[in-house]
């Protein structure tokens, strides 16, 4: 077995989970910006919500979910955000959101992944689970405005380019 | 702060990332299942593949991705598979795989995750970013076979059921 990096007995660290996060936080950015403004907040298929909807989502989890992590303040879930139907202001909130995550990240310590944390007054869980939930549901919503694209015709960006 | 598990710098163990895993591919088995049987086999989007296609690509990369890592095998990327174009024996495939995800698991030692791998050939990273990747893509594509099934007018399982 060749051995190429330290030693350690860590699966992933915490800055190694955060840059995997942005990772996927820049991709999901490219997507928003593949759709034509008027499908990213028209375009659904099989009565789903449309991308702007799910983006809001992600939007409304990502940084009041930190939040409750980092700062244990209370958070209600709000999807509803002002942006006019306007593709600039989608991807400006969701600029602000980048080192806003990158800042609250900062202050959960280590030790605090695996203690119970319990997000938007019902969502119970560990820290660790609740980040990975975070992360995971924008892939998940990710992936199927990676179907709108292809059913308007358009080649949505490469899954493995972070 | 309220402290209810133990003191720890993990941020999640080994056994959690499996059980993670596995709670993930028990969502997807319930997404095949929420398939009729033709559809899971011809139905796509876009020209997108199908359900049974993507499944393919998901059993060729688990088992033997982690193959790789455990064992340090080198393994093509063989996504065909032979099912006959039949709903229970993709699921076995599935299920067969299950054990063996186990199995070779219990062969990786928490201090190879940090270490390097090339997988498929081509794909070089961390053990983590490797298995992350695999879990990733399985979430992807997974979300692409709930759109299907939306478009078919079929609800697909609660994505937070695992």
């Amino acid at each position: 077995m060749t051995q190429t990096q330290q030693e350690t007995k860590t699966v992933i660290t915490t800055e190694q989970l955060l840059k995997h996060w942005q990772g996927h936080r820049a991709l999901t950015r490219r997507v928003i910006e593949a759709f034509p403004e008027k499908e990213l907040f028209t375009h659904s298929i099989g009565g789903m919500r449309t991308c702007a909807v799910l983006i809001q989502e992600l939007l409304a989890i990502a940084v009041p979910g930190l939040r409750q992590i980092a700062l244990e303040s209370t958070e209600e879930l709000k999807e509803h955000l002002d942006h006019n139907n306007s593709k600039a202001k989608l991807l400006q909130l969701w600029d602000e959101a980048t080192p806003e995550i990158n800042r609250l990240w900062a202050l959960i310590p280590e030790e605090k992944f695996q203690q119970s944390v319990v997000t938007f007054g019902q969502y119970e869980g560990t820290v660790w689970s609740s980040v990975f939930y975070f992360i995971d549901n924008e892939i998940h919503h990710r992936a199927q405005a990676y179907v709108y694209l292809r059913s308007l015709g358009i080649e949505p960006p490469a899954f493995w380019e972070r």
